[in-house]
């Protein structure tokens, strides 16, 4: 009896904790779809996010959100555009006068892909539509070390936006941000992915190309050297 | 020279605090007109920022906007659109399906009119754009006791998104969050406009109406009433 007493309360404070439906953020990279994975084991229900920004290749990634939205099996979606960000530019992926650069991945300059504060605003988005949903939490697929540096991909930021949604949220709303891979390795992100059988084929990475990936932007050369750290072939194909 | 060597210093100081630039939400309504009008006080420069998110009236709220922009002689002015707040709904403002409720300023409860996490999305958006053209400050016109209870109008709020600010904006960056009315009752923001010339007859306040004012919704509410208590006649029309 003590021991199903326990297991009753097991389930009431995971009830608690986390409501059985979560709020992903799927870019339609790799990153998200291995995220998407790992929610899904942790959770009874998920509602995928995707934000355009006026990226250059949104229309791509988009198609990758749909595929792997229709693969898990998704039935709430929210594709929510935030093309301001291409008025205020400022980075290689929404202002065409700048260059996306080459990949250089020894560089510790935060490179020209970087879109200011950009996360802020995916994780705005997701808090709102979790405190109308009622979800109790929100993942992400950022990277901190083994990527590009951007400011809004370090554990830090994601304390700090925590307890922003804990002061700016109604007194009654908990929403925990969840971050499975920051502190993985890109190749390590692989792996787990195949082990839960994520459907990496369906992902887009690229940042400059929509039919062929380039393979030599930032994003490509990440994904590039962490499957050849794998020692796997990446599925998609690249020019 | 020690006096003169101490003001050069102070100099350099307010201009690695603030750069001359700042960035002025402004929704078009009292309490943004006065936060502009004391940010023009103790700045060389002002962006004026609208965000509109598919609120009621939101075409009579830009036009507010424009006639401030103008009033101020503002270059810099950005209207962003997050209309996906729409999609997301949970509010008196952007769900049509919800009415707004006639005020009731003593009650306790958060009124149906929160946009959930609202702020945030502001607070983003200010940031993104302070990050690319190099403003110091973000001003934004939140009142905290004297308003409507919105959780994301607390001091607590925008302390924490302060910090969102430094950990996740690049090294060098530098932004502080202003709120310099957020502790003021409405009727001492109403005389401090008088004292600034803040032109309160261009703004508007209703949630409901886009030609004459409800004088019945929350905000109307707290805007008579603040007119009321500093023993003043509101500039503008009520039904």
């Amino acid at each position: 009896m003590g021991g199903s007493n326990e297991s009753i309360e097991q389930t009431r404070k995971d009830g608690d904790r986390s409501s059985s439906l979560a709020i992903c953020l799927v870019s339609g990279g790799m990153d998200s779809c291995v995220t998407a994975a790992i929610a899904r084991t942790e959770n009874d229900e998920l509602g995928f996010l995707h934000v355009s920004y006026g990226q250059r290749t949104e229309a791509r990634e988009q198609r990758a959100f749909s595929d792997l939205a229709d693969h898990f099996g998704i039935r709430k979606r929210l594709v929510a555009s935030i093309e301001y960000l291409k008025l205020i530019g400022g980075s290689s992926l929404t202002d065409q006068r700048i260059k996306v650069a080459e990949a250089n991945l020894a560089a510790r300059e935060i490179p020209t892909s970087y879109v200011p504060f950009r996360n802020s605003h995916l994780l705005a988005i997701a808090t709102s539509w979790a405190e109308v949903t009622g979800a109790g939490s929100i993942y992400i697929g950022a990277v901190a070390e083994d990527s590009s540096g951007y400011p809004d991909c370090r554990p830090e930021f994601y304390e700090a936006f925590q307890k922003t949604i804990d002061a700016g949220t109604k007194p009654d709303t908990h929403i925990e941000i969840r971050t499975p891979i920051i502190n993985m390795r890109k190749s390590e992100i692989i792996e787990r992915g195949l082990e839960l059988a994520a459907p990496l084929e369906l992902t887009w990475s690229c940042y400059v190309s929509e039919d062929v990936a380039c393979g030599r932007c930032d994003s490509c050369a990440l994904r590039l050297r962490a499957f050849a750290d794998a020692g796997l072939a990446d599925p998609i194909r690249y020019a």
